[in-house]
């Protein structure tokens, strides 16, 4: 049964299972573990452990049949499928120097995953790499996974780093785990069916280690009845660095597995002497209590805040970016953004500070400011605006510029109904081509994308800056974008699904979960409106290097995470950059900008990006590479594969 | 006019150009450099080297025109194409921190490849990137390759690298110029259009370190007057290293240029006096002495074997493995073979020392050797088993077996026109299903591919095998292959332009030449026949560990060589591995096995390799990967790209 009910999160890190040793009677198992205990699900070998075929072919393989756990037929389809993930053999080791293991090892591995298949099984676990080599390994899973339907293997790996701050780096990387699941991973190609059960242990690495797994693909943590101590009432608990690596995995839904034997015998028969009284103690479940502690870890959660839980269906999902210059919006969009409660507090805000600037309190009654609203879409901003005058108690005359004519007849109807056709003049119009009738004091505009000026706001403020006086302000008055290198297995494999270049070259709107942010954020374009010179380019280069942190340990980096911080009117600003976003601004995802091959950085060293913002006559696009630890190819040549149109 | 003749040879290398200053009068240039001083073209400024496009915008660009050397009538379009290699401003620095330098340097860049493109010049000498950044300068040239129809672009780049014994890594390898071209064709995505342009210095590193430019693309050495000596008649000379590496480029397509002021003015003045007294000293080419003594190296080089000669077509050219099992060889493929005299001579004499070891010289008269000669093809083991029975004096009864029934038609001629009849019998079928009548003593095969056992010798022996007596003797007794890490540009780029996954886990036959071999040989999987036991698997697994010697650099590994050696009876061998290779046998190219993604290794690294030998029911086929220093994926897993029908 499952750990608990959060609102709105269906994740699969509801579930927890068991890891038991080998049995042959399974319905009886499946009593025992779920039925009874409550485990949703046992980690269960399928094959008798001291089965080993070179010793079978010896005696006469009389009849046949291979001693796994129990025929098909013990169980339903729907019992093998959901409640049971098989274990391999735990003694194979395929890079063993003596051959005989060796073979027999691939032998076993074949016939228990064939056997798994037959049983449609969700998952298998591969048992830990046995030495420093795991080529041979990798070998035969990659055949497998080669012609595997729908099962995952899950490689299970220990969750261990010596956290040695040596500068010999040798000595730093050799006792990391992560590297022996980077190798194999490799191996075989990013396959997406070949993730991680990570095995915890009564030590945990330091936390930015930790951190690279949530951007690998994590199924399972392993937890073992070490870890835990011992509270006061004699009852299994956690530590508040295991505690809140658990509350990591429900977040990144990863399942719980609990293993070991019971070290905490007390707690056993307390909890079945004041529970559970009907049933004795053999049949008690000895990890029952482990379970019930790991429950109380899922319940104590917070639950999750509204605006998560409306996004939790975009977690991770890549969208590609708008391009509103060159299509127009629909409805629904127009609908979702205006939504936005908190952005257009701070263009309010920011209006108001550029009015109270602009005219003194004795010309208030005098002087009417003229604003212009360059993209008014169906009106927020105009409303906000308006909202900044009355506030502020100064006079103003709107003009509301919008290309998209199916925006300006919403806008037609909100100036009728709200009665500010006095105030609010209406242009249908590209602002790049508008023959204003007179120069305006402000210009509002929000015309930024997830990454600053992805759509073109530089572009279309240039058209704009003609018509603002030349001691005009605009609203924002400058943007920065922003990008960090994360570790992000699912979107790689997202973009690597489609099996083209194209994919590669293009960035993403996304909202990034299931990622590790392998150093902080740095600035790479920026944009001040209005420009000084109308010659001033467009055009941006930016070469940025982030140090990775000694102990993270080596990492990969699949792309780039990036964001943007716009400055509104001095102090007033607006964004996404994680350090320093907008609280409770929903607009924006981040963009995220893949690397066609992911590149692996060590501890210490220096991760050296390009970044260049291109113009041509009909688009702008972007280009990026790494130059160190080792050069990329160049992505998106001459925009060849993702640009955004004028 | 050409250096010289040298026999079959048709390559670039006998063309040598000479390096000048801008000018714009071209018809001058080209009168004086080539029709009187003999140069067969020019490397030319297109340019006025004092043009900056930020100067001239600040004046009014009135005309129009760029100050390019002269318009494209002044010469013919032929004259253009072949005579002109195009040199850019070398003044251009796209990686520096000056904006203004970095923009002016994009501009003229990119008129100047446009201007070279209107007039289908055949190359352009790219200046060499300025500082250890290069990214910029990568990026714009790589937006220029998309677009560039046959032109090639040669990065100069000087031949240098610090002969630092140190164990500091960084310090051997920041001034290696190497690390900047890499890093320079990386982020251009190894395009084929882009080269490299040597320039010599008076000081060479090491031959290790040189060695790997022979397998990069490099088009053109560019020679300067100050690597040149003083010989007792004051004439230009060369050191033997530079002798070498001059004969070096000419042996690998390398065209050379001269470059720079004489050196040599005594030489000049001897020269014209002697030979040419009509021409004033004002018009006699200070650099004409160079070019003689460049002539002289060209003229001086032993001509071309008459074999490789023959094998000049095949060089890096690759072509599939034959799959001489599940298909029939054709006559022209057997005419081939059959004209490799050593190879046969090889089987004569170890035919003879078997002879002599299985009868003794009192039993000569008395007993017949059973030999079964097995893929007989159209004789010619048959013909050199025969010819070792009469040199040893003893009687043989052969069978020959051949699978292809259109070899049998010929067999069958062959016998009845030597008179064998009484002797041979001649078997139509596969050798792994023949019911032999009698067992053989002597089984005799020659069924190795360029890498022994590739083309299923192992599986066919094996059928063959039951027809063998159990102290007969195979011929061959064993084969062994053999692997070592390459630069290979040009195979590379032949696999990749094919743009898909199969090619590149495709092993390939080529006659390799343009070729850096990175560390010696290493064995990979051995075969001995007989088989002492049935049950002993045709399947193989190695690893290997190359390690690159430290004066070398770093490299790029862009896949592997395979060759073989064979054993066919005691001492006499017969094989293709460098070191041992049999003189003057031509029957077989090395093997070539690709790396998807070549990999760049440093010196004194270890590059870890393993190779499988896979079996299969209908097929056998060849998985691999590197290990280290950086995992790739595993290559052809299941063989699903490459593999040899059963």
């Amino acid at each position: 049964m499952p750990l608990g009910e959060r609102t709105g999160d269906k994740s699969e890190s509801r579930y927890c299972g068991v890891e038991i040793d080998f049995s042959d009677d399974m319905p009886r198992v499946l009593d025992f573990n779920l039925y009874s205990a409550g485990f949703d699900f046992v980690l269960a070998p399928l094959m008798d452990p001291s089965y080993r075929p070179s010793l079978v072919q010896k005696d006469s393989f009389g009849s046949g049949a291979l001693p796994f756990a129990g025929s098909d037929l013990v169980l339903s389809p729907s019992q093998w499928s959901s409640h049971v993930v098989g274990k391999i053999s735990s003694w194979i080791d395929l890079d063993s120097e003596d051959e005989t293991i060796r073979i027999d090892s691939e032998t076993t591995l074949k016939q228990e995953i064939a056997w798994a298949s037959h049983l449609s099984l969700q998952a298998c676990l591969l048992p830990t790499p046995k030495g420093t080599s795991c080529a041979n390994y990798a070998r035969c899973v990659n055949q497998i996974l080669q012609g595997l339907n729908n099962m995952q293997l899950w490689l299970r790996i220990p969750l261990v780093k010596p956290d040695d701050d040596s500068m010999d780096a040798k000595a730093v990387t050799s006792g990391d785990s992560w590297e022996t699941w980077n190798s194999f991973r490799l191996l075989c190609e990013h396959n997406s069916q070949l993730s991680v059960a990570l095995d915890i242990m009564s030590t945990l690495p330091s936390a930015n280690s930790i951190g690279r797994w949530f951007g690998e693909s994590v199924r399972a943590a392993i937890v073992n009845t070490d870890c835990f101590l011992t509270n006061s009432r004699g009852n299994p608990s956690l530590c508040k660095r295991h505690q809140r690596l658990i509350t990591g995995f429900f977040n990144h839904s990863i399942q719980i597995i609990i293993s070991g034997k019971s070290v905490h015998p007390k707690a056993s028969l307390d909890a079945n002497a004041s529970q559970d009284s009907i049933v004795a103690d053999s049949q008690r479940h000895p990890l029952r209590p482990y379970l019930d502690y790991v429950g109380h870890l899922y319940q104590r959660m917070d639950p999750l805040p509204e605006q998560e839980r409306f996004e939790l269906g975009y977690r991770d999902f890549l969208q590609s970016p708008l391009q509103p210059l060159m299509d127009n919006l629909e409805a629904q969009t127009y609908e979702t953004f205006e939504k936005d409660a908190v952005k257009y507090i701070q263009y309010q805000r920011a209006v108001s500070k550029a009015l109270l600037d602009r005219v003194s309190d004795e010309e208030a009654t005098a002087k009417a400011v003229v604003l212009m609203v360059v993209g008014a879409g169906r009106g927020p901003l105009v409303r906000a605006s308006l909202q900044a005058a009355e506030e502020t108690g100064r006079k103003l005359r709107v003009y509301a510029v919008e290309k998209n004519p199916n925006a300006v007849v919403t806008l037609h109807a909100l100036i009728k109904l709200e009665g500010w056709e006095d105030t609010v003049t209406i242009v249908s119009s590209d602002m790049r081509h508008w023959n204003a009738p007179e120069k305006a004091d402000v210009l509002v505009s929000e015309l930024l994308g997830s990454f600053g000026d992805n759509e073109l706001s530089p572009e279309c403020l240039d058209g704009a800056q003609r018509f603002l006086k030349e001691d005009g302000i605009s609203i924002p008055s400058s943007y920065t974008s922003f990008l960090q290198p994360v570790t992000a297995s699912k979107l790689y494999n997202d973009v690597k699904a489609h099996k083209d270049l194209v994919h590669f070259e293009t960035a993403y709107v996304v909202k990034i979960h299931n990622v590790a942010r392998l150093a902080p954020c740095q600035s790479v374009f920026s944009f001040t409106h209005p420009k000084k010179s109308d010659k001033e380019s467009n055009q941006r280069y930016k070469k940025l290097q982030f140090i990775i942190p000694n102990d993270t340990g080596s990492a990969m980096v699949h792309g780039f995470a990036g964001y943007f911080d716009a400055t509104l009117y001095k102090d007033v600003h607006l964004g996404i950059e994680p350090s320093t976003a907008t609280p409770n601004m929903f607009s924006w995802f981040a963009i995220f900008f893949p690397l066609r091959t992911p590149i692996c950085v060590n501890p210490g060293s220096t991760l050296e990006v390009h970044f260049w913002r291109c113009c041509g006559s009909t688009k702008v696009w972007y280009e990026w590479c790494v130059a160190s630890p080792s050069p990329s190819p160049i992505h998106n040549s001459n925009g060849r594969s993702y640009w955004v149109g004028l």
